[in-house]
């Protein structure tokens, strides 16, 4: 069980490309909070991890909330007066509101102006726009064409339903040697928005896909979920299951070239707030946030009653960054290498989580004689490095029961995978436990 | 019983004039520590105020402390050998020393020195000097007068008379919804000096002239006492009311123009001490001092054996400024101007003091659903502002009865006052309790 | 009982004298972690404080180590084929490996190269190289010399043996009038090396022979002991003894002329700790080190099963001056001044030491009557510096049973000493037990 000898077998490179590949393949679909976007999207993560996929039907009430009727559509477009398609869903699915109800109906323009929702600010761009519990229509188009409209009859068309069906979601338990869990959830009810969503989703699942071979200490844990209503269903349903939740992050915004950010858990000062802290000190322009209840699914977790020590981790938080919510987080936003490069901080993350323990010293009065256990050498040689013997010396004086290795490493300043590999040769000549 | 509101249709201009003409009845009165300077000041603010006078007679014991004889002056002077009076307590009560004994005798310039007292830093000006506890006479004159005297027989003329009597201060109770009780205390023994005891009692009466018909939470109380032996009586009388005082303020130097100074108590992180500081933050030039066991009354407020949670507002300290205990310390060193900015913050200490409280989240898993309690609109409005939606997040996250409305206002940076208000809206819908 | 006054008369200079003769007496002794050069030390010591000296068998079991066999050398010397003395053992023990083992054999300049140890940084200076468990000979010359070897045969003789005998270690124990201790430990197992070990054992030995007559509150001990095995074996026999340390410090490197450093114990705010930096504040320079396991014998004090409030004081660190183990860590290197500035320090941290308690003020309710006391006067002189007012009011103040005496030194800014004597003043009067 050396997960860090796993990990380090891993191409990152190949799947960074299979996640970028993985997106291609999404990033057309119109998911939304509920209907056959989602279904469609996780039946192609299904193809290669374990994944459960739950349907809970419409009304059903979760926590304070109840399960919305199921949105479908099929096509939608703006006909000019010449009968020329000058808005179509099918070449790109935010042009119609998410959510929007059905219509077929001869306008003029003055009408449709009420309804068309453009970004004066990135005059080239299509907004992304919602009306989950707020029934309407509309048509997003970029702020350049809504200029050149002319005047005349616009025939509008859309062909959805709004009626009672299921909010569907997907899970991956993979097992460890205990029941203790780490979370890992990704919300996928955006259309198609690459940055926001489809990061998320493509590492969320790329990780499930390599731990589910791996012998591991934690139970883990991946929710592809619709955001907000999805984690308050999950959350409804599995009261039990959450006194279990160690660990926990959302994963969103990691398909950019900006540094980490991670956002704290509510408690402030998790494992899992150490830890990130810890491994982001070698992230160049990365940061930590502190906990706010606005954002992702982060606000569920981290509600005063359920307080898990669940954080976030992103790259440029939403709302920072132009391309957010607009056209304009597409596949050129993203790339192979931004995801490898998450991944890979994933992995590391994983590594400290399942390495982080409390030791004790088994001969804590005074040093033990390292050498007639063969672990001092006074002739050179890379055992005698001052770090190896500094990182032995260190984990001696500190195992004693109230520091974990994470502790040991970050007040010592010694690498953590470093003084993980000296505790398991102090294990081995029985100085440890 | 929205106090906020309630202190929003004061007059603050008014109650800046009202206090500054106070100030002006009260200059020309010669208070000390006894004596009937004390009883007429108390009789003028209980013309406005529910006053309650009381009479501690010499001798009392006090703690460790003895109330002393009572000091009363009808009238001092000296006369050169002209008979012209060069020195006259009438004109400024400053003149005479404080606590002086009775004379009646001719003296040469010699020996009349030796009674005299100057600040030759400032020429002008006459120095505030007391005896209370060590049986003397004396007179303070200017630098430059005194270095005009010339050689001759000076006529000494002091009619004073100390002798066993009592020791008067002042006391309001506003009774509030509960015993627990804010202190607001203001010495009342300092003769013609106005930031240095006059702005704190035309404050604190004015204070209390403004809650007297309010509907409180807790109870407000108000002394008006001499310094050090008035404190140390009050005390030594209201052992068992002590502690039922929750939030403490002793007012004093608040009629210049500077800056706010807050001193906080021994306790150091007292409630009190919290708010004053967030409420600091907006004033610019502002500062927070640690508590000193040196000052005004907090001395005995905060002695080991009461430590109560009782710090002081000043604006600059004692000893700091040159006019500080000199004739210089006169009605044109304070404005009405500035008597209303320390009411206005005085009002706002009061308002976070009254309104902080720790509430409870009735729906602690996961957010609420706002839109249907009406909390949420989709379509912009006063209410979409995102200050109000993150309002309402940071209380219903935080409410979970380890953190206080103020502990929220400083976490999110959201201001108090919005926090309050809608609280109390989603104590409405029953979302808090 | 005042030791601050009995510190006062001591003649500083003349101890600054003796220590340095003293060093100049052991300079010449070969010491090791056994065999005679440390039975020399102690006798040596002997002759002026209480000195205990212990012997413990090759072979006993101490703790997780065993003591070794016993060295000692009569001679050591390299000739050249002229049968000159090229390298001798009696004009400088430095240029014998320590703990070689005997030889007596003829060999070329190219095995004997395999034996010698240089500094080509420093190709002037002898380097300092031990094997204690290791076994081999060598020597130890300049590099200077080294690049001057010619070929031919070398005369290699090293009269020394390694066999069974003992460990060699000496204390003194100063009793008090409690049986709660201090602990000074040095380390004596270095032979020609002036500022690590000898100005440790100097000062400590100074110290026992000041301490010895005095009337002390704490009682004070004083190891003498080889590094490392030394404290281990010590530690191994005492530990039931080693409850009653409250305080102690590991004393090194103290005779050079750089500023102090304090390497904070494990505990990391012990007393000893807090004491020591709160007097190095005035030592312009001095360094504040946090607690690392690498360092003297403070590594055995502090180890996780008896994390003793253990610090270690210095001048500059080992491996920071490059005089560190070399022959020009010599006599020259320290001085009489250094040693005895170095003796003022300790004697200002046992002064804190010995005077730091809780004091309670008898009278916590308000201000006690200072005048009636005859600790207040208003006319002036030297006790109404405004200095002596503050000590005593932060004193009545702060003396609730939570602060010690260093704690109001530390919050108010005002000196230990002066606090001290106004403590005693306050007692006296019965305002403070």
């Amino acid at each position: 069980m050396d997960l860090t000898k796993d990990f380090q077998e891993i191409d990152l490179k190949q799947s960074g490309k299979f996640m970028y590949e993985l997106a291609e393949r999404l990033y057309p679909i119109c998911r939304s909070i509920t209907g056959n976007g989602v279904r469609d999207t996780l039946s192609i993560l299904k193809e290669f991890i374990p994944l459960k996929i739950e349907e809970v039907p419409s009304g059903t009430k979760v926590l304070d909330w109840e399960i919305p009727d199921e949105w479908n559509v099929s096509d939608a477009w703006v006909k000019n007066s010449n009968g020329e398609k000058i808005v179509d869903f099918k070449k790109l699915n935010l042009h119609l509101l998410n959510y929007s109800l059905p219509i077929d109906k001869t306008i003029d323009l003055e009408e449709l102006k009420e309804h068309l929702h453009t970004l004066p600010e990135y005059p080239d761009w299509v907004p992304y726009r919602t009306a989950y519990y707020n029934r309407q229509w509309g048509f997003c188009i970029s702020h350049n064409q809504f200029q050149r409209l002319t005047e005349g009859d616009f025939h509008i068309y859309i062909d959805s339903e709004i009626k009672p069906g299921s909010l569907t979601y997907g899970e991956v338990l993979i097992p460890g040697n205990t029941k203790e869990e780490v979370l890992f959830s990704c919300h996928i009810c955006h259309p198609s928005l690459c940055n926001d969503n489809l990061s998320g989703i493509v590492l969320a699942a790329k990780l499930a896909d390599i731990l589910k071979t791996m012998t591991l200490h934690y139970s883990y844990r991946f929710l592809f979920i619709p955001g907000t209503i999805g984690s308050i269903t999950w959350l409804s349903r599995n009261e039990d299951t959450v006194k279990n939740i160690k660990h926990g992050v959302v994963l969103t915004l990691l398909g950019d070239s900006t540094p980490f950010q991670y956002k704290k858990s509510r408690q402030g000062n998790s494992e899992i707030d150490r830890i990130v802290e810890y491994l982001l000190k070698d992230e160049i322009g990365s940061k930590m946030l502190d906990f706010s209840p606005y954002g992702y699914d982060e606000r569920q977790f981290c509600s005063p009653g359920f307080n898990l020590p669940v954080g976030r981790l992103s790259r440029t938080p939403f709302e920072e960054f132009p391309e957010y919510h607009t056209s304009a987080d597409n596949l050129d936003f993203i790339s192979a290498n931004n995801l490898c490069d998450s991944l890979e901080f994933l992995l590391k993350v994983i590594s400290v989580v399942e390495g982080n323990k409390k030791w004790i010293n088994l001969n804590p009065k005074g040093e033990p004689q390292l050498g007639k256990r063969g672990l001092y050498k006074t002739i050179g040689g890379q055992r005698l490095q001052k770090n190896y013997q500094m990182a032995l010396l260190w984990i001696l004086n500190l195992s004693d029961g109230s520091y974990s290795l994470l502790d040991i490493a970050i007040k010592s300043g010694i690498e953590f995978e470093l003084l993980l590999e000296i505790a398991k040769e102090l294990e081995q000549v029985k100085l440890l436990k």
